[in-house]
């Protein structure tokens, strides 16, 4: 019947590994290690009830809830971003500088329409966050994976794909890195920033997890180490805010905002006016670090919890990453134990899901990487079912472990 | 510094055309008729506030409105659209049959990315929606535009188009068009769904405008003649709901809706949740019939106002539509007046702005076409508005014609 275009054989494949997070998001029967959603007790619900009882009358405080709204997004909220989420991280932006999104998905499909053309190359980290390797791959690009070590991407590896693939951009979770948790180093960051500028190349910084941190310090963006233009900034407020709410936004240079708002306007117009209002008062009336302070307490613990329960239950040999923040641990299982094969035996014995490490691999990696590790999402199960049900998956690993010696 | 993708350069002239409607849409200081939105007195505030208060609970009628939804978005709304906007209209859907979008331009950017590869064919209406061709230019299509009259799309010609450019999609927007109001006959539209089932191609059916009907008879969705699963019906809730709150649907063969909902997951993920309540409620609480026959009301005097301030002002030999409902009139002036080249003057002497008709045709129309045409919205201002600035329009019109004389 239809002729679909090319793209979509390239996404396809990619599809079927993203909705091994996706779907356990809406499946509610299923304890989910998988998904990257707020806990159920993170969301401000009454103090956006407040909000939308004052917002939802016609003109209040000159907000226009219900209408059309410009492709950049309401000032309103431009100056909350601008205000609370970067001037105090030390990156100093002008309003003509930050657009709204909606979600921090849509950024990386806006700079997908924004840059690349079939066969493009793109830089990513290995392992990356598998949404938007979907993208990436939707628009046809080719992924070159560069390494990755406790400080983040590696700069010689990264500089030296720059050389040999010409890359349309590179793209980096710098903070709390979504599989892996780990979290670029301040020297690497300035480094990204002058590889930017020296090879004229863009970055491409997705950081929505920077928040939520639980030790050590804040380290600032790559994006206010950038003297090129080249580093362009995008951000969500799914993990602070509200996923539903769909909102997120995009720091760049004014050339870039000019482009991407005209490819907005043909992409869904402008970003839901009620939430924008909702949120930028959200902001205004000074609710977020009562709220953010609230969020990372609750995380903290959680994370804690899994950790724990990973350390007293999992079979010897067993790695896992210590994240200061965001939502996951990376955990490698020992090399006999493939966590992929095993993801279906696991869904229906013990009731649980994980991301399996091998979708966050792409093209470009050898067969089979990532089949012996795991992303495990801590922020949605509340502590004791992470404790019970990650001792389960332990104890069901070692019985392996037992049978296989 | 940056490589952009080749898209943009065939956007850009499009996105120019698409400015002179969105920008009025923002810009308060001029009286516009170029824009489509809804009139201020039209938003359901009240209705809003209360349901607001409620669903911003969590778990109230098992709605989770902060929460990340699924791509083809919430069953509860799924199901008010299948209720009250399609079978009361002779629509039988299933619910995997119908996908909720964010907002009417959405479906057009997920059926571009499905369809579209660089130099693909699409047959539009001529005169055609400047905002949707600019999206079909985005992706790299031509667009090849088919004749219309009274009774909407020439079929002689959409079917010779066919054999002729083997398109990958035919662009209607059947009722009340836009820009013209022109509403496509009861015969063609059988005919159109025929067409897509003998030539096996797909018809992108765009109907945001059928709810607003002010006379004559409400006719059937092409899509209740669709017999081969290659009509898409796309909708939008921007003209009987809120634009702000970017919701719209697609009711297609669920092998399209499948797909979609992948490029939808790459695109933004899902549409906004509290919308999604917002709407299931208020149609669920049966405000919808009352709200609607206000709009009718509001919209039907101020088409009113238009057609007479017209018919009484502007130069002998102008004709116009006489639109049974939508929010627009197709205005044709005297062939010696160019309504384009006029422009800028009319919008600093008298401050007023509208649609010239030059900008809905593209590329396969003979130059200057539409240059003596406007599209005049009467949604937007009042009726006392309309009446003095469109007697204002037409008196300069009319002094044009004097000194030419």
């Amino acid at each position: 019947m239809s002729r679909f275009a090319k793209r979509i054989e390239t996404m396809d494949g990619e599809v079927r590994k993203l909705k091994v997070l996706t779907e356990s998001l809406v499946n509610a029967g299923i304890i989910s290690f998988a998904g990257g959603a707020p806990g159920k007790e993170a969301y401000p619900f009454d103090q956006l009830r407040e909000i939308a009882d004052e917002v939802l009358r016609p003109g209040y405080l000159g907000y226009e809830s219900l209408k059309y709204g410009s492709a950049i997004g309401m000032p309103e909220l431009r100056e909350q971003i601008r205000d609370v989420l970067l001037a105090p991280r030390g990156l100093k932006a002008e309003l003509g500088e930050i657009m709204v999104t909606a979600g921090g998905i849509q950024p990386m499909n806006l700079l997908s329409q924004l840059f690349i053309d079939p066969g493009d190359c793109i830089l990513v980290e290995k392992p990356s966050f598998v949404h938007t390797s979907m993208i990436y791959k939707m628009f046809g690009a080719r992924l070159v994976p560069c390494e990755m070590d406790d400080d983040g991407l590696v700069m010689e590896d990264v500089e030296a794909k720059i050389k040999e693939y010409s890359p349309k951009f590179i793209y980096t979770v710098p903070t709390f890195q979504n599989p892996t948790g780990v979290t670029m180093s301040l020297e690497r960051r300035k480094k990204l920033a002058g590889l930017a500028a020296q090879y004229d190349v863009i970055v491409v910084e997705d950081d929505p997890y920077r928040e939520i941190r639980y030790s050590g310090e804040t380290l600032p963006y790559i994006k206010s180490f950038d003297t090129s233009g080249n580093v362009v900034l995008a951000n969500s407020f799914s993990k602070i805010f509200s996923p539903g709410a769909r909102l997120g936004y995009i720091v760049a240079d004014p050339a870039i905002i000019d482009k991407l708002c005209n490819i907005k306007l043909g992409t869904d117009t402008c970003t839901n006016t009620l939430a924008q209002c909702l949120a930028a008062e959200f902001f205004r009336r000074g609710y977020y670090p009562e709220h953010l302070r609230r969020l990372c307490e609750l995380y903290r613990s959680r994370r804690d919890a899994m950790l724990r329960a990973i350390d007293a239950s999992f079979p010897e040999g067993t790695r896992h990453t210590l994240p200061d923040g965001g939502y996951y641990t990376w955990v490698e299982l020992p090399a006999c134990l493939n966590a992929s094969a095993m993801k279906g035996e696991i869904a229906e014995k013990l009731n649980i899901c994980y991301g399996d490490g091998s979708i966050f691999y792409s093209e470009g990696t050898e067969p089979g990487s990532g089949t012996n590790c795991m992303r495990l999402n801590f922020s949605g199960p509340d502590e004791e079912t992470i404790d019970t049900y990650i001792r389960r998956l332990g104890a069901f690993f070692c019985e392996k472990m037992e049978a296989i010696k």
